[in-house]
């Protein structure tokens, strides 16, 4: 319990957690997809704001259709404390990644009303929860682009015409579902902002860990490279007259993995994607492309981490006889969030009786957005088997009553923070 | 010329190679798909058929569609030379593959018959050619299966039954395009057998020699390997908690680099496959399939390469607490062809004024079956940049000149050549 003796309702949580974990739910599994601005996302949409009208918030649209819900009854000029995030979800996606932030911040608002409603609580300045359009990224790209729009990261103009594989744009799209609305962008800056988020990741449970308090987002930078050879019979080309991009693709591989093992730390790198042409037993490959991911929380760490690898690329392919292409795929520096919400959600969970620990985000979240325009941070629960986006994404109750709850007495608390 | 004086016509020889690459062509390019047993591959057959009867050979055809013609007019327990090749091609198949072996055979007992009619040459045995069924096995496997029908390496029965993707059967499909004949298999044993083909290599190009004399063929070892991690998060997974199975396909594919340079000599490998699962720029794979291709002319050195690649694996695959699964895909012993034809195919080239070469052969070819039942070898001519199975394929005239008055030079001698 807070300090107010406040907490939320974990049943119901739960259970309107599974209920928007239904629409669009994928057969035989407990997974769900709801890509951003389909039918399946109007379904969800529209079931969390009947749950917003019932709360009696005030609602706003903006144009990219980001929905913002504010306690009413206070004066308009103040800045809420705002926490969020989305209910898209990738095509494979979990019934946790995005939902729980949004309808744990529900929970928050819903408690913080009764108890105001009791006279038990007083708030100088109000809640707000909002959801954010196509965080995923997983129809339109960049991903997590209603909260850059909403930051002023991007123009609308320029987000309305992205348009999806089969030609349809994010403006067309809105107006279809019904959700293009009014609101100007960019959007007023919050008090603060904070986000409740599964970890997505394996660290909190691997360490026995209930509380991840996320102080920054690692830095990510995606290359694809493309490596183009000579095709030739694996049984008549002898090795001194080969042009191999797939041994260069695995050589690089095996680079990006021993880089790691230098660099230490938080550092990771991966090659998750690799296509040979024409992928055949007997013939040596034509074309090798390949995808490396490194994020690291250290800017100067993540540069050095690219220029070994392109170091090594060039010297590697130059041997072989290989060209090379490369194409940045996404670059993102790292991000900080704000000492002093991080400290906030640290001393809350101890004063919780809940383990924490400090832990950068390995992936994107509306949050990181939000640290451009207002003091952020974010709050981690665990991911049982650290899978996600997936269909068996999935966190214990227990797990999502603490979160929940940390995030209730957080918000309160930062209405009273001052940050200037 | 030989030493009759004889010459086979270069450029009738070319134009038939045109005019059956014609049958199956691949629009915008000079290559063709005749895939065995297709509509394709029969309208191809009715060609060479045509050709075949003009010169007025004893034709037969047996139970597996492979087509022979015996130059007549001989007492039918003599048993003849033999040339042939095949005329099925690859998906995206090139005009010289196989067809310029069964054409170059055309071509040379044409000239044998000429001669004797104007009373220039006699033989004591006659020549023949044939073409068999599959040999690339690009619709039915394995490949060379009608030769390995032919010299008594697979039952009739069990070949007949083979299907292609579409379950279509090798008996259906020989009836549907009228080749089934009744021709006995195992079919007799040729006095000897002598293949010409393209060598589908870059080594007599890059070393500007015209005849390859091949001894033999070298030995294939294909394993496809299946190895399964654990799929997760790019961002969100530290290093030390990861089963990346495509990081294993890559430490094993540079493996088998360094094991040929640490062989040295002819020894090939080639990792040609290699599939992630999901294959996402931000997901570690759960699962990578990766093929392996070994050759080596001497089989101890080639179970040397194998002891050793299954030993790197298991330790890799540990470490990195990922599954293996190992499956055989082909493995042939080396096949040496008959030093004494080998050694008349070396002087014969000499007396024509031709550079030559031993080598193996790195590819499969009808030959190698032959060599179970009769003095084998092979003459290989240059491919142009080393292109083989692609619509560039491409010999010049010149080389197919050299190659088709050496056959036939070969074929002759052969007659006289007692192997007992």
């Amino acid at each position: 319990m807070s300090e107010q003796g406040l907490r939320i309702d974990t049943e119901r949580l739960v259970m309107r957690l599974d209920e928007l974990g239904a629409i669009g739910a994928i057969e035989g599994t407990i997974g769900c997809a709801r890509l951003a601005l389909t039918d399946e996302d109007r379904a969800g949409r529209d079931l969390v704001m009947t749950w917003m009208r019932d709360l009696g918030l005030d609602i706003s649209i903006d144009g990219i259709g980001n929905v913002i819900g504010v306690m009413p009854g206070f004066d308009p000029g103040l800045a809420p404390v705002m926490t969020g995030s989305h209910i898209d979800t990738v095509a494979t996606g979990g019934r946790y990644d995005g939902n729980l932030g949004v309808l744990a911040g529900l929970a928050v608002i819903e408690t913080v009303i009764t108890a105001i409603e009791r006279g038990d609580l007083a708030l100088t300045r109000p809640l707000a929860v909002a959801w954010f359009t196509d965080e995923e990224g997983a129809r339109f790209a960049p991903d997590m682009l209603g909260s850059l729009v909403y930051v002023g990261g991007m123009t609308l103009e320029d987000a309305l015409v992205i348009e999806d594989r089969d030609g349809l744009s994010v403006g067309d799209e809105l107006d279809r579902i019904g959700y293009r609305g009014t609101a100007p962008l960019p959007g007023p800056a919050p008090h603060a902002f904070v986000e409740l988020h599964i970890e997505q990741g394996p660290v909190l449970e691997d360490e026995g860990i209930t509380i991840g308090v996320v102080d920054g987002v690692q830095g990510i930078s995606w290359t694809e490279v493309t490596l183009t050879g000579q095709s030739c019979h694996a049984g008549t080309t002898p090795m001194r007259l080969r042009h191999d991009p797939g041994f260069v693709a695995s050589e690089l591989t095996t680079f990006v993995r021993r880089l790691t093992e230098e660099f230490g730390g938080a550092q990771v790198a991966t090659v998750g994607s690799l296509t040979l042409h024409p992928n055949l037993v007997n013939v040596v490959p034509s074309t090798a492309t390949m995808t490396v991911d490194v994020r690291n929380t250290d800017e100067s760490t993540l540069q050095r981490a690219e220029t070994r690898f392109r170091g090594h690329l060039a010297q590697v392919a130059e041997r072989e006889g290989v060209a090379v292409e490369t194409r940045s795929l996404a670059r993102f520096e790292p991000v900080e969030f704000d000492d002093r919400v991080v400290d906030l959600i640290e001393a809350a969970a101890a004063r919780r009786g809940l383990s924490s620990r400090r832990m950068p985000s390995g992936a994107g979240h509306d949050a990181q957005m939000f640290a451009r325009v207002c003091p952020t941070a974010m709050i981690f629960t665990p991911s049982v088997g650290g899978i996600s986006h997936n269909v068996t994404e999935y966190t214990e109750p227990a797990d999502i009553e603490a979160g929940a709850n940390l995030l209730l007495d957080v918000m309160i608390e930062l209405t009273e923070t001052s940050f200037t």
